[in-house]
């Protein structure tokens, strides 16, 4: 899997800093998460071939993770795109991007289906053939989710020294990668994991974005490659981030230190502090491997 | 007046074009014609104090000339804005902006005045103490409205050689601004011109776009100091003009010609020319004094 960071900042997007969104690729699907204000004009500016993305998952309705979004519906018109397209947000982001199409007299020549969003607890909402995405409920001002994205398991891979030195034809492959045994022609029945070596581990990632601490949301990112988890606040103002239902790096760090992840990304960082590194020191406390979200960074995990 | 191009793009964003906006100061007013996506950022990045702007001017509801309006309110109150906001534009606006407030729970803590429009002929809009604003309809494929906005003429100007060859006395002035004569100490009646000199002309500005060509659109704006056309095609694509409700470069020039404005700026290029000179050269052909907006250029008329 690999993250590109579009945007990180909450709020409100500043001069070099956009609001949230992301893009997901597995297996060379690509995917947007949340859609910022300016997102269009951000997949441009990294050069992504954003015509690919055929899934859009929207956490919830706060200006700063969807404004972006009927901009983007717009522009896929514009360069002429026929590919489906499928958005995943909280109920009433149909009846907006619909209203603004409508009053515009404008319309999309793709199919773009709306999947509404209502449930509070975790559900399946999309088994594609190379992943899956679950909800995330969260805890903020509004309906709310995050997205767990688990890729399905790959085939199995070819040893390639025991194929030659069995001379197993080259039609036999697919088979050995579904992790079927082959007989040769004189009739020997050899095992696949003679000729195989496992998948690699299948990888996940969740995205926690706009949230209150939330302890029981460990439970549903357990053992996740890569968790990222808002993090609006340093400790200095925790009451704030009670009050506004946002997270602290701690609290961020402690749903990480829970369940067990690999990876943990700080991100939706208020713009009162102008330097993030305490981010780091006070997720430290609770968990060693964080980093900071920033516009225009990578993670491959 | 001074002009401030924050995007002239057609359309869509590109990397380095934002979509239609435009900052108009009038003698300190600070107003904003359009807002494409990414205004905001656009303002910050110009280093623009946008939170003095009280008048919002949309042309239509095409994407690129509004998407970047609802981030800009969200913005607004987020800064803790307590002051009026007027926003002008056609019938729909408010819709849209409600509903996007109302699904986010969301609210501004300023007055925010929508003042839509639908009448189909020029009419005055604004009465401001330092300006008027004049709807300019346009012919497009949405119902659009051009604006004119002039300044008033302002006071008259102190003559100070003659101040203080007769001995004036400074609580007179106010007077002498406004246009009276007056009486010294002595009965001596002076004449309001030997003291002073006329004011400066007042300025005007037209903004027009979208808009296919519409030569009657010439007596609406005639002897404008600036007129701003928007100019999506080359004669190439003449005949894509009058099918999607736009203009060429040249009938924009024909406009300008036709009503004697002091200056055009053509803008709302489509992005399928890589080169902007021709845009220049065509509508030299009907009309000299031609500039083409640039994001982030100024012109002060």
């Amino acid at each position: 899997m690999e993250l590109t960071i579009l945007g990180c900042n909450a709020a409100t997007p500043r001069k070099n800093a956009q609001t949230t969104a992301q893009l997901l690729e597995i297996k060379g699907q690509l995917i947007l998460i949340d859609c910022g204000e300016g997102t269009q004009i951000q997949l441009r500016k990294l050069g992504i071939k954003f015509a690919r993305i055929q899934h859009i998952f929207i956490s919830h309705l706060h200006g700063d993770h969807f404004y972006g979004l009927i901009g983007l519906i717009s522009t896929f018109r514009l360069l002429g795109r026929t590919a489906d397209l499928n958005v995943y947000g909280p109920k009433g982001i149909k009846e907006i991007i619909s209203l603004q199409l409508k009053l515009a007299k404008s319309w999309t020549d793709y199919n773009l289906y709306f999947h509404e969003l209502e449930s509070t607890t975790s559900e399946l909402i999309l088994d594609h053939e190379k992943f899956t995405v679950e909800t995330l409920p969260l805890l903020h001002r509004v309906y709310t989710n995050g997205y767990l994205f688990r890729e399905k398991e790959g085939p199995r891979k070819i040893n390639k020294a025991m194929i030659d030195q069995y001379g197993v034809d080259i039609s036999d492959m697919e088979n050995l990668k579904q992790g079927k045994d082959i007989r040769l022609d004189d009739g020997t029945l050899l095992a696949n994991s003679l000729l195989t070596y496992p998948p690699d581990s299948p990888k996940s990632y969740a995205f926690c974005s706009d949230t209150a601490f939330k302890p029981d949301l460990s439970d549903l990112v357990a053992g996740v490659s890569c968790l990222y988890h808002e993090a609006t606040f340093l400790d200095l103002h925790k009451e704030l981030a009670q009050k506004t239902k946002h997270s602290t790096a701690a609290e961020a760090a402690q749903i990480a230190a829970s369940a067990q992840v690999g990876h943990l990304i700080l991100g939706h960082f208020s713009s009162r502090y102008p330097d993030l590194n305490d981010f780091i020191v006070q997720a430290n406390k609770y968990f060693k491997n964080v980093s900071l979200a920033e516009d225009g960074k990578n993670f491959v995990f």
